[in-house]
């Protein structure tokens, strides 16, 4: 049975215009006027977009002694109800330290709960043979083209700059591209324990011990180390104005790094772990923090320049009840934030209707720049003949306030409410499927969404990988007559 | 008739893959496997690329007190021959200062003549209320949406900056988006009588008068202009870091300002102008010079990197009897090279070759991202059903050496010369014709090409025109009772 | 008749150590333990500074249809009364044009009223043999090496590039500094007409239409033409970080250009031109505008890299009355505040009680570094043997809240009413004469202060000389055989 | 026996002059015109200047399995005949790990030998509760103020962030001043394995296991410690853009960070390590390397803007022989190189006589930014009345060609040998003994040289101990009420 969208503006990452598009089963079949299907979903006064990529959520995470309370059917439901047709989960290696293992266990807990489609970045969190040889598995046989470095959380899941350096030339190796959390966790660590010392126990001290520098300087440790590995770079939730340089510095020099802001950190501000409610400001506790008004602009000029391509949200849900670990030491305070189903909106309303953002941008950091990081577009991420029918019907009138009430998400707070949005979904469409339709009592799909594979040697790699093995270092070839014998 | 273009990889500025390309007429009428068309042409082993758009030429152009020597149909016909469907000329006012006048003249020069597409930038060479008036006209009648400003040129082209205020603000009510040359004209004066009255008289004056600070303070100066008007703006032939340093600086406030590298300034370095033989080096006068090959790294990081947005040629063709005309003062050389011809498949060899550029990257620079600034992606700069059939055939394997004996311009000498090439077009089709195959003595076919409007309001005007009115400072409201009396 | 300090810390620019200063006559006669003579001068719990240089006032200058009413005699004793022993003051020709001229005129005005010791700058506010040939017996004869020049106040003082340019060579070449006021002048007045046709008439608009970017462009610009014309350079009054970043930048280069931030940049922000009290913005209207917090931020870090050098007040004080020439109009207020008496107090207590500053940077900004630049160290600016007795006893205990009541200037109102100080002059010298005396009811003694004339040719305008001329460009000597004929 | 030197111009960091010095015993007694002593030093037509510090040497280091050749008699002679008149060495502990033994054991080695005075910064190679104690007793009963930190050389002096944060944090509680090595010791060592894999077995191979990004890195990485921990902090031998860059940046932001480039650095380039003789390129073997051209010019610009205060050597000798230790394998080349004679010659020619820095710089980064640095200042590193009579008659007419044959080194090659220089020392005095005359056949005086104690709190350690302390983050206070109960 076929559907066509009919009477939008369809918006890519590189223009608007107006036409229907013809889907048959998965796939859209057709791109015109006119077009006829079995089925009319409606699309008058609306833009038609691809449906968002959320490249980075910890569904199900076991973290800090705890799960984080979204699942991975609530998590990708609430993700088609803002406008999210795929999301990539963080896949953490168990006690054995097995990549293939972990693999296995996160597709255990998936599998039969997902809405919408999915994959999973591989967490390198220590550095072994074994390791080493599972990843070619991962990436050859799994599917899996992106490996995740934490810089930070000393004693759980950091690594160390030697073993970063071997995953990243492993990466290079594989056609792999590696990402980083990055903050010094090193630092991080004495911070945390400086400030307890100091009485500062409250969430305000999860603020003060992650500042900014120790996030840039992370970033730039990480950036050297690629590019001394010879790989592209991807870094994860950049928020503030030092990571943002240290990427702008490399790019500018040539080298392929990208940054991704969350959408947190492009609208909410540290002035909310001040907030005199220890529970409101508890549940803001995400790492890197938010940050002031002046790396906000910096961000929002990012996406526009260029220089930053992606947004994501870093969803890691946990409730009230788990943020009260933490009750007396923020340290304890397990780490994370929703915002899969805000980010469209959000990322709509105070980015293209303000002008910050074109609606072409808007498509780019929202799904097709992803898309291409990830080499699957466009598979996904765009709207072509051809390509999987993960679509939204975008309507910018359709405005809302954000409220736990309302939301999907199983969270039982959320960081937006109250904030207005302008634009909401009228339509996701997961490969050809609606998944969810405003106002029409929508419910969860469980086992519909699939994993993605994600082929390796995206189109950055090969250039990157031909340009350093014509430029790397050469031997100098001497005359045995000019070099002495040995002591 | 039909034509099928078979069995090629397809490149755009967002993906490759293997598809053929069905032309009806003028248009792409489908993009697939197996099409089938009246007509067949080969794209076996080579990319199919859509054709390249050379934003910056002048033929035939008065300057200097002569004419460039390349014709409208020499021109387009070597744009052609190297793999570029359509270029946009500079269109200078005359003696009487009429913008629509001076269109008229363009189009009389151009008409017959041109066997590929064309448009004009309109040159905005001093300030009047005529002007003014002007400009919507040659906005909304004439189709076009850009405006040239020359900084330097002092006494002849250049304007001041009331003036270029004045113009960028009519640029942003129009829609249209100013372009400038950026070197400070009054300061190149002064180099030029210093080095004069020092005695240098040849070709390495014209460098020396026209250092990289002298550009870089003029772009600066343009881009805060730009943004007190409240446009876009779009600097042409960027040489040298510091103009791409304002560039980046701007880009990095949210600023929107796009910067054009030349093919020359990547590729050749200011020691051209230190050669002994003085017909050399003059054959290499242009403005801004060859800059040190630290400049180049830079244009090429930007390229990748996203600060800069396209490769352009400022073909302004002189011949040798022409550039002698400066054998006593370097200052009355005229300014220009070649590289119409050249561009594609040097940027190619240099850039792909080489991995600083990936292939999608080659062709975003090429031909998409001008599309965009220009505002008339998708019917050209694109492979996409229902834009214009202007398609290169690029064959990987289709080396050469860069020869004025071989070379379809009209000029008797080539700055390239004797440099290799990899790559070039097997054919090149502009709206559906094959205007060049390689080795088949392709002919000109002069009067085939068109005039190709363009609509103002590009995405990114639209998005700052509605940052800059929400973001406009606002009136203090004071209560007359702390309002005193004037003197 | 010999006096002693006694008791003291002495605090130069280079360090802090314990001794007693003896004094003979107007000079510094020993400086170490014990000393005697005829009159002691206690200096116990306090510090013992160089008398204060600011290098920046307008007293009794006519401009904007009124007359500044800071007369030499209240300047200089308010200078006294607040630790400054010397100011250099700005000297505009007249309708005449004559240099010469403007400098007796100067001295008419200036001569019986002086309190302590003054210099001039001479401003070049126009372009012409004569004042080329003059600028030698400036410099020459009536001992001025700096020459001021308006990148603004278009219609009235401001000059173009090529008169900038051809100034700034006249003063390599006789050794002396050329200093800018640097904005664009012809933004600043499209700017103010457009923020008057919206209607914004109040002071608001004053800041509105000179913004940071047009300073940062032609502190840019600045740079640029110096560096052409092989002179460093000083730019007045810095505002803010695209200025700041100009100097940054060309510092980095090899560039020896100096920044001068005002006291009232440092410490107010544009927040004071949004008060709803009409009369009480007015007061506040000077160029550049304050600027908001982050460009405060920015000029402190400046002064303790050593990026900024000096800190100034360009003191130009008109009254209330004289404010409400521009009540219908913003830009008919006379620019300037006050802020010669409070500059060193406002400056401790905010730079160097807070850390900011140490003791000795103090010292450097306030006076060592400009009589450095100026080229009369260490006769002005130190603590030096056979130097002028220009002496202050700082006393860090002396607080006062700052209040027009108590003030010694003329004007009638204080930019910096109600704000606390923690330090103030106990004693202030100017060649060996206690000129202010804490609590003592000190009067001003008009006449006594003399002109001090400076030599050219600064170590760094040597130094830079010297480069230039061995990196001066050359000519590439051809063959005739290599050179054609012309044509 | 009192001493005078007679006619000779001092050039101090802030002027110059003509005077006379007048000596007594060890002590500058009088400065002034027409002074008489016992006996006079001739000083017609040269510059008195104070004598040179070099605040980085490795005198009879035991380093990479053996141990540096340079003595402290011939180290401490060699500087004297350069116009060095003070070292700082670099105290290593030994096995046992203690502080206190390791500065006894340097005694041991220096206190005999000494020709001029010395001083130690002490390593911090790991961290224990004993280091933290004993580094109190270094501080407060040694008289050694600066510890010095090695990023790089993993497995042996490298030490991790988190121990730099906390010997960083003792050092800002003591007034001590923390300085790195910084290079990523991690990934030097993954470079240096991967080019002896690929067969790089030269010195070529040092230089590219070493790239200016791994410095750039640590500089940058050991910043943002030094920040978190509150203290200033010195980086040694920033050879490169990359780690100046870094430095621009934090002072840009009002941290105190100084940098001291080497006189290597300054004049010599990587070509070096390409030179076809193996013995050749391994002399030149040091860390970081030699950098390319650019980065030198980045360097000087940095010494003239005051973004670099200090130029030093790292004088580490070690001879041909011990060079050839590592012949088949770079990385065990022992590092090091001489200079300690040479940097002052080298500086001027190359740095005043060029233009790119004046007479008062050459000083100011030869002695006395040193000086105040270390805290010692007036004692050292200025001409002053009451100061030391380390004193440098230095005659701009007395020209040599560097040569290990005239050179008072133990070192058997010399890696200036050939180039000119225009001015060397006529006499160097260290507290008021000739220990150098040149053409007079001096001597070396081991033993009279004495080591100086540096108290600890320097003025920028103190400014910025306040002003963190003025602005370390607040506890949010929270009502009970709105904290919840833990789980
Ligand atoms: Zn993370
Ligand atoms: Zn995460
Ligand atoms: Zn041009
Ligand atoms: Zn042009
Ligand atoms: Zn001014
Ligand atoms: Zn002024
Ligand atoms: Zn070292
Ligand atoms: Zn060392």
């Amino acid at each position: 049975m076929s559907k066509v969208i009919k009477g939008g503006t369809i918006v890519t990452a590189d223009r608007q215009w107006t036409a229907d598009v013809l889907i048959e089963g998965e796939k859209i079949a057709e791109i015109g006027e006119n077009l006829r299907g079995d089925e009319v979903i409606d699309a008058e006064g609306a833009y038609v977009i691809p449906g968002g990529i959320d490249p980075h959520t910890h569904l199900e995470m076991p973290f800090m002694g705890t799960t984080a309370a979204e699942t991975f059917e609530t998590g990708t439901f609430a993700a088609a109800a803002g406008g999210t047709t795929m999301l990539v989960d963080f896949c953490l290696p168990g006690e054995d330290g097995s990549l293939l293992n972990a693999i296995d266990a996160w597709d255990r807990k998936s599998k039969d709960q997902i809405c919408v489609d999915i994959s999973y970045h591989m967490a390198i969190t220590g550095w072994s043979e074994k390791i080493f040889e599972e990843m070619a598995s991962v990436v050859n046989e799994r599917g899996i083209n992106t490996f995740k470095h934490f810089m930070a959380y000393k004693g759980a899941l950091m690594i160390e700059d030697d073993e970063m350096f071997a995953s990243f030339k492993r990466c290079a190796e594989l056609g792999a591209l590696p990402l980083v959390h990055a903050e010094n966790g090193d630092i991080v660590a004495e911070l945390q324990q400086k400030y307890m010392e100091m009485g500062i126990t409250g969430p305000e001290g999860h603020a003060y011990s992650r500042p900014p520098e120790v996030e840039g300087e992370a970033a730039n440790r990480a950036i050297m180390i690629a590019d001394a590995a010879g790989t592209p770079l991807y870094i994860v939730h950049v928020s503030c104005e030092q990571a943002h340089e240290a990427i702008r510095r490399a790019r500018q020099k040539g080298m392929r790094v990208f940054g991704e802001p969350l959408i947190q950190h492009l609208t909410l501000d540290e002035s909310e772990y001040f907030n005199k409610d220890w529970q409101y400001a508890a549940r803001r506790v995400m790492s890197p923090p938010f940050r002031s008004k002046e790396h906000q602009d910096g961000l929002w000029a990012g996406l526009a320049a260029g220089s930053l391509q992606v947004v994501a949200t870093d969803h890691a849900a946990f409730t009230d009840e788990q943020k009260r670990m933490g009750v007396d030491n923020f340290g304890m305070i397990p780490n994370g934030t929703g915002g899969l189903e805000e980010r469209m909106a959000m990322l709509w309303t105070q980015g293209v209707e303000t002008g910050r953002l074109t609606p072409e941008e808007f498509v780019a950091v929202t799904s097709s720049n992803i898309a291409k990081i990830l080499n699957i577009y466009p598979m996904k991420g765009g709207i072509n003949v051809g390509g999987d029918a993960d679509i939204v019907v975008w309507d910018p009138k359709l405005g809302r306030t954000i409220s736990t009430a309302t939301a999907k998400s199983i969270l039982d707070y959320n960081v937006f409410e109250g904030m207005e949005v302008s634009a909401s979904p009228r339509y996701t469409l997961s490969r050809g499927d609606v998944v969810w339709a405003a106002g029409q009592n929508s419910q969860p799909q469980p086992g519909r969404g699939r994993f993605v594979k994600r082929p390796p040697a995206a189109s950055a790699s090969k250039a990157l990988s031909k340009w350093k093995s014509l430029n790397t270092p050469r031997k100098i070839e001497r005359d045995p007559m000019n070099i002495p014998a040995g002591v």
